[in-house]
């Protein structure tokens, strides 16, 4: 009998560790005899990778609020309907770095746009859908942004260490919310120690090979 | 005193003219005084534009239906929080070819996205904000598809005559529901004829110099 899809998002906030985490994460799954399809978002389709690029790029300083948070919602949208659900349709394991948690972390959290405003647009951008498990990558907000600025800072990151803490409070929320779906994995220490607390919290949902 | 801002829409399937109705509205209004800021969406902002471009470039065929109105949603807010509320806020008479009205007559009527979706990206997209008067510019679908294909089509466009009928009834019933904004201008016939009767529909909302 085919296994059905699994629906697995990685978050926190920028330099938690989690796309080095997705790297590790992936394989196990795939020792374990699961497809695994790898997204990162904003990204992952041809359409999606535009719209991230003027996401991204620190010459559009003058985006509005709102309009970002369309933006990614936007990206999220074609993700969902172009990748992720032919992906879960066929029975595969969806590791997505970043998805509407994100938006919730970094608008609502970050930027202090209104809750409800923000979870209207993630009704919208994620088309209904609801990952299946959640990761949250939580490290000391002083490490993490040391982490994330040390290559140069994009125009996210420029946002200082202030915005990262309000990122990780409402990523700790999220998860008091929805403990069900929303699990919290150290982020400290050694990336195997990390690994192994990150497939501990996917061991009830998926078959995870131990490396 | 300073006249208050009046915010101007211009509606209407592809081929209706109302662009160049557009280009006779604006110094109608000028020569009774007011400054007049012309816009067209999506666009009107460095960031609408690049997102305008990606949404009528016919390479992005893939896009799927959520994907596209969060777009239009992105570029709209943008416009309206970078250029439309400052006009307002100094008394201009802001002009601008297409806004939400737009995504529900093309996304809901065109493309059969549910209304209720349609209408909640608009609050998001809009900011709240809502056009003092709409006028719809109304033509037999097949003589405005016939205009609007002549020249080649864009990615819209393409759609066919069948979507600009729904596209237009979608107007229609805008104009049933909110018959103080929305004012449905016939736009068969010469240009100035058009011209007169546009600016009959304005003329209890703001001074317009009769050319």
């Amino acid at each position: 009998m085919r296994a059905d899809g699994v629906f697995i998002t990685l978050e926190g906030a920028d330099g938690c560790g989690k796309s080095t985490q997705a790297e590790l994460i992936a394989p196990a799954l795939e020792v374990a005899g699961r497809e695994v399809v790898r997204l990162r978002e904003p990204g992952g389709t041809p359409i999606s990778e535009k719209i991230r690029a003027i996401l991204l790029d620190p010459a559009n300083a003058e985006m509005c609020d709102q309009c970002e948070l369309m933006l990614y919602e936007a990206s999220r949208a074609q993700l969902t309907r172009e990748v992720i659900e032919p992906a879960l349709a066929r029975g595969a394991v969806v590791l997505c770095d970043r998805y509407y948690d994100s938006t919730y972390a970094y608008q609502a959290g970050g930027r202090g746009l209104s809750d409800e405003l923000v979870r209207r647009a993630n009704a919208l951008g994620s088309c209904g859908r609801t990952p299946d498990r959640t990761l949250v990558f939580d490290l000391d907000p002083a490490t993490a942004y040391a982490r994330a600025t040390a290559g140069g800072a994009d125009r996210m990151e420029a946002e200082g260490l202030a915005f990262q803490e309000r990122v990780r409070a409402a990523y700790l929320r999220l998860a008091q919310e929805e403990p069900a779906r929303v699990r919290v994995v150290d982020a400290s220490g050694e990336k195997s120690a990390v690994l192994a607390r990150a497939l501990d919290a996917l061991a009830d949902l998926v078959d995870v090979g131990r490396p």
